[in-house]
């Protein structure tokens, strides 16, 4: 395949899922204007080689990844996705040919979750680096924010914990014996969930109508219950937590995967408080939108602390809360 | 110095620039509204170690450096600082020292740009990665297009050219024979513009109501002519082009030079196509600002190409048109 220039690159690849204010990708900047009453949600979530994927990972699932790890936040803050920036930096070992299928998984990316390209800048680096800015929209004055619930509200995630964890575990040690031991379908989907987070977009309005607190879970559980609310104590049950078969396949193999699974990161599954008198419509919400959700436990004072509990009732503890990069 | 976490350096470091809607830099996400009757403008422009700049390169300038390259594009377009993301990617080696000083620099241009932080992301890298977005505002539909120049149009360009150009090649080659013979003030005075860009922030308002078309000389002035009108020839005389006094003494101990000045990078200054009935306009408009502008040539139909006139009233022409990453 030919070599293309940055100029050719954009036109040919990234033009075609430019969105309206992005000018076909031919200025320097895009216009941007939330709808009338509603507020543009911002964030900004990098990727970077060797620190949050590997360099032969699948060039579509990359584009994913970096787009749906953007969304993972507009889902919890109650944000419905409107457009995103792609700053690209790029090492020469990422030809033509990986930039061709990168660009596909990234318009198909941009399709599913209705966020129009409206920028960016291609440079050259050292290593792959995706640095992605996302916008979506809420009702003005309405974003759910991160720290503000409240002692007695119910913490609730959606979907099950931890397997986007495993799956990162099980590609570093492919050989050691809890991976030889799980079962075909139970490593392949362990490995999907660390390469193709699905962020919970849908739940939005249940978060909007009901959550007084809420944050995406890319950090490991145990770290993020902090960051939700570093104000209060919580008292989680262990038990509640909802584990995939595959989960709980690989902790039934490894018990020291429970750990792991509490701990390690790239869940993009959403945490959120619900005030007691909001948990049921809250949990019926989210079934009609299609969305799974658990209450796990419950903001409480913060003399409590952190207090997880295990299968037996006793307090858990855990060496490292969450991944940090600094 | 001690080393900090990631949050401690957050609210210690960043939390005091941020502006309305970044919550103290304690939410995964920021809320942005434009004024009444205005549009967004948008821009994101990254810096790579090695690439853009020198590990050592003092943070604070750096720091100045990665905000300012996107005041220029909003400059640009018309468009007045409203607010920015920093995504930070960091090896290890930058420390919670250069980080202090990197943040303290940071401080400073947000203040004098007024453009506040609203977020970002913090993660670890193989290298420095500075990928800022920036807001703008506009009166809506206005934002000032790239493409939109027309046949007759004069050329217009801020400041002087090839400064930064220079002051990279003098620091690349520090012992060559031009920069040797060349007096220690133009030497300095070469470094600090390729260190310290100056975005033309103030000429916003001349280019929103002379201008056809603008864009910021980053690529160096040869290829960006031909951005900006890449449908349309172009004649442009060499000797209206403004050159500083250092740049004058470096080409006249290497005339070579010359085309390191054209179409070397890094200028920050603002190329624009201003229609004929309103050149005087705008260039009064211009001193009014206190911006200093030269008229270098003119928008001509395709036909005739690319002519860039020189001092003989020969044709020039170059190898390399502008800097290229891919």
């Amino acid at each position: 395949m030919e070599s293309l220039s940055e100029f050719e690159m954009i036109a040919r690849l990234f033009a075609p899922m430019a969105g309206e204010g992005a000018f076909e990708l031919r200025d320097d900047a895009a216009v941007l204007k939330p709808n009338p009453g509603r507020d543009l949600v911002l964030t900004k979530d990098m990727l970077i080689e060797g620190v949050h994927f590997f360099a032969d990972d699948p060039p579509a699932s990359l584009a994913h990844k970096a787009l749906a790890v953007n969304m993972s936040d507009l889902a919890a803050k109650g944000a419905r996705p409107r457009a995103f920036l792609l700053g690209l930096g790029r090492a020469e070992r990422f030809d033509t040919e990986w930039l061709t299928a990168f660009a596909q998984g990234l318009a198909a990316a941009s399709g599913r979750f209705g966020c129009r390209l409206l920028g960016g800048d291609t440079v050259k680096a050292g290593q792959l680096i995706l640095s992605v800015t996302a916008f979506g929209e809420v009702p003005s004055g309405r974003m759910v924010r991160r720290e503000t619930g409240k002692a007695g509200d119910a913490l609730f995630v959606t979907g099950t914990i931890g397997d986007a964890a495993l799956g990162l575990k099980l590609r570093l040690e492919p050989e050691v014996s809890w991976v030889r031991r799980l079962g075909v379908e139970h490593r392949a989907s362990l490995r999907d969930r660390y390469l193709n987070p699905q962020p919970r977009l849908s739940l939005a309005p249940a978060l909007l109508d009901h959550a007084r607190a809420a944050m995406d879970i890319s950090d490991g559980l145990v770290g993020d219950t902090a960051k939700l609310a570093p104000h209060l104590g919580r008292i989680i049950d262990i038990p509640a937590i909802p584990f995939s078969p595959a989960v709980q396949a690989a902790i039934a193999l490894a018990p020291d995967l429970l750990d792991t699974a509490l701990t390690g990161g790239d869940d993009y599954e959403v945490l959120c408080a619900v005030p007691p008198e909001a948990e049921e419509k809250f949990a019926i919400h989210a079934l009609q939108l299609g969305v799974p959700v658990t209450r796990i436990g419950r903001l409480v004072a913060a003399e409590t602390g952190a207090l997880w509990r295990d299968l037996d009732g006793r307090p858990r503890h855990f060496l490292h809360g969450s991944y940090a990069h600094f």
